[in-house]
């Protein structure tokens, strides 16, 4: 595979703190160019919008679109109308229906179109998955709390319409669940933890099951400012599963399970998974996880609770 | 055909408005009992609920969810996999998740779903429909707004989670939309207004856009004590319609477009495709219009209005 030039749409914190490591270490990527309204890292090109990227960098196949959700839509869907690949950064847009829209749009043009988990490319998760394929569940226990300060420091996007609040980090443990459980969850209840002065929730209790009716109960909160935790307990007929740390380590039975893969993180393997699939010509979409948000968000009781400052 | 067995699940308004006289009226099904808690309609079986129907009255092919959507998932599994075919009235649950997992045990089971829009049976809509195909569109608005005191007296599911507020008629609106529209609709914008004391939006207008990029305005409202209105006004690049009373009529050009149909309302037309999707063993769920109630809620800004009393 010859390689591929690649540019990064949004040079903020994801794509400085994972996208460029990865790409500089792909063996397949090169990464061409970055957009971005005000960023100018050193030894890249930079153009302030896509417009301009696609005049002056025609070589450039694929993008990654690390904006924040509201204003990707619009982009990926410029950048696929010119021909490019596109790797949306989870969440992949504000609304379920843009990301359909987007999955027609990338079959129209026979380009590929990747929303990325990154989650599920976590080193525990391979193992997870496979341990669990012939277990039925009987209870799964998900707590997924970490500090908004300390991880989103002064995002705001992340709390206007469209930022989905605490399910920005919830939706890992979401795509988790969908990835390695072999049954279908619905939810149930939620309930919805609003600042006063914000549009997104900031915590959020939700119960859902299984479809064979065992009780999924997941406890999302952006305000844990001691331990972060990131972890999820599922009890089958079979024996249990312990994932913490976002899936970095995974214990069966109170086993380690190890990592299959040679590439050290997750964003090596992601990279590794988007040359695969434009060599294949195949787009992957899971939309479950972004399914549960709406789902929550549609069902949730809304409490209102104090202000949220920086 | 012989006739088909049809038990109706949640003898309230709904139910005694339009389907008993649909299927009083219908060739194809015979109403051979009910399921509600309290209903005992004179001159039909009645049942507590379900298990005690499908114990007692075996020859019950189909069954007519009317229900609270709040405890229609449940219902509507247990139906399928005791073997009957379902309809489900709109909306066809409280999640997007839930109508998937129905439709995947609907498949595995051999039977038939049908998720019943009844605006898509609206005397104008095939003529609407057919007019449209070949049309582009560059202006969408809806105006929906009606008095939930006059259409849901006291009916307190409508606003407890789970039942979408003022989207449960909306919710009319984008089942036309989806249908008759040749192009992908997605929402950008939404200010939702709940009541103080409610967990569902008493009002809500939206912004979306074609996938095109042409403006679609929707204003639904739950407190309109004047003149009661369920419009919409398409522009195209090659003319004009409007349709108003939820779809009852259609003017292209300012001229009427007449019904097709022989059937004289829309629960007969309703109950005639469910009889023909049961003779080809062929489910049919448009879930788009609630993924567009999802996203919605997703994405809306949230404001607080005055409390909501009966």
């Amino acid at each position: 595979m010859t390689a591929i030039d690649l540019a990064i749409i949004g040079f903020g914190k994801i794509a400085r703190d994972q996208h460029r490591a990865a790409l500089d270490a792909s063996p397949v990527f090169n990464l061409a160019a970055v957009v971005d309204p005000v960023a100018r890292p050193e030894g890249l090109t930079a153009y302030p919008e896509i417009g301009a990227l696609l005049r002056q960098s025609p070589r450039v196949q694929a993008v990654s679109l690390c904006t924040p959700p509201q204003v990707r839509f619009a982009v990926a869907r410029q950048a696929l109308l010119a021909g490019k690949h596109v790797l949306l950064e989870k969440p992949p847009g504000t609304t379920v229906s843009e990301v359909m829209t987007l999955q027609r749009i990338a079959r129209d043009q026979g380009r590929v179109l990747f929303a990325a988990w990154h989650s599920q490319f976590a080193p525990g998760i391979p193992g997870a998955k496979a341990w669990l394929a012939d277990k039925r569940i009987t209870r799964i226990t998900v707590t997924w709390r970490e500090d908004v300060r300390r991880w989103h420091p002064g995002q705001d996007w992340i709390f206007a319409p469209g930022g989905t609040g605490v399910f920005d980090p919830g939706i890992n443990a979401y795509s988790i669940l969908t990835h390695i459980l072999p049954v279908a969850l619905y939810t149930t209840a939620a309930t919805l933890e609003f600042p006063e002065n914000r549009d997104t929730p900031i915590a959020a209790q939700l119960t859902m099951l299984t479809e064979e009716g065992a009780p999924v109960d997941l406890d999302f909160d952006f305000r844990e400012t001691g331990p972060q935790t990131w972890d999820m307990q599922i009890d089958t007929d079979r024996g249990r599963l312990d994932l913490s740390q976002g899936g970095a380590t995974v214990l069966i039975e109170g086993r380690a399970v190890a990592s299959e893969s040679s590439l050290s993180g997750e964003y090596d393997r992601i990279y590794a998974r988007f040359a695969q699939l434009i060599q294949r010509g195949t787009s992957e979409v899971d939309l479950a996880p972004f399914r549960h948000v709406a789902d929550a968000m549609m069902l949730g009781r809304r409490i209102q609770t104090e202000a949220f400052a920086w």
